[in-house]
């Protein structure tokens, strides 16, 4: 019976999601869905993204919590536009779904921006089965995870289409083998593109933001 | 819609549980149901407190993944004998359910144990959700992971009876703070009592076993 349900209730999903690539479609702009396990360091990534992209790119981001807008009030201090759900009014959901998407979208007022960046609900099962209308899928994953963790959840690496392994500056201080975890990644999903980065120190930062201005301006020519 | 439906699961998953309880009663057996984040250390914690239990406390352990046995493999080392649930053949679910565990725990022999303890699935959200009829759960977070997450996922820290900070050892290199850390669970719950320990050097390993052993002697006389 479970499993029935979860099937309708991913349809309908589905089906808002191919509404809101249109929006985002006619709108230009493109749509970075990012996601991983709580305290991956998503939120600083995205505060040190958002300082090296703007103004260039001019970037809106939604961030999804099942309580407190601690992270909006993070990321709006590098100047861009956020906007905050928070799931508990919604039963305490344990992912963002797209009609949540399509809404926040408009309020966040996307026909002035080149890029939408969602911060996903940490969570490295659920958020991996809904589809928001995305662009590009990206997961983070830290090095203090566990390099197994590719194998147990492989639908997030293998719905992915690029990984970042963050706080690489932890490395010396843990017994993490960074080849190894690439090769779980690319045993899940073969010639995903990885980055490994230190959100916290900046290194590794600019092939990633590179790699997603690259993307933004293929399909906005922005 | 989707809220009327997960009542219904739950509803369902509830009355099994207590069933569990029951059973879990008549076979003068205490469960555990240890929840946390991916890659907190559950699995290394475990390893570890099963040493320093067994032989005098006969611990068996079901432990949850969405795919591989790499966690029972890990567990099994100690001695202690591991039923290892994979939910890939459920549709990936994000929890284990009261239903799981009874098979599994028939599985485990538990007539001739102690203490079972379940390693849920690595997720700070859904098994919050699922009581499968423990005696008590525990919550696992790691000091990676940053300060605010019991507020951001009140639920968890809320149904647990005992909260786990891990990794103390890689406090020096974090900016953590580990005093907000734990007002911020305790504002969430009220006097929860909280372990502070590192599972790979044993620091901080005994006062939490210590506890647990309480636990275990307050139900089963054993």
């Amino acid at each position: 019976m479970e499993i029935d349900i979860q099937k309708k209730v991913l349809e309908a999903n589905e089906t808002q999601a191919d509404k809101n690539r249109s929006f985002f479609k006619e709108q230009n702009v493109f749509v970075l869905n990012m996601m991983s396990s709580p305290g991956s360091g998503k939120t600083q990534l995205l505060c040190k993204s958002l300082n090296k992209l703007m103004p260039n790119v001019r970037v809106g981001v939604i961030v999804g919590d099942i309580c407190t807008r601690n992270d909006a009030d993070r990321l709006e201090i590098t100047g861009a536009k956020a906007i905050q759900i928070n799931t508990d009014q919604f039963g305490g959901d344990c992912h963002l779904s797209a009609n949540l998407i399509l809404a926040s979208a408009k309020e966040l007022g996307c026909f002035d921006l080149d890029l939408v960046i969602v911060e996903n609900i940490g969570n490295l099962v659920c958020p991996a089965e809904f589809d928001i209308g995305e662009d590009v899928k990206a997961v983070v994953l830290s090095v203090t995870e566990g390099e197994d963790k590719p194998l147990k959840y492989p639908l997030m690496f293998r719905v992915a289409d690029v990984a970042i392994l963050n706080k690489i500056d932890l490395l010396p201080y843990l017994d993490f083998d960074a080849k190894l975890v690439v090769d779980n990644m690319q045993q899940v999903h073969p010639h995903l593109p990885v980055f490994e980065l230190s959100a916290k120190t900046g290194e590794g930062l600019e092939p990633w933001l590179e790699w997603l201005k690259i993307k933004v301006f293929e399909k906005t020519g922005k």
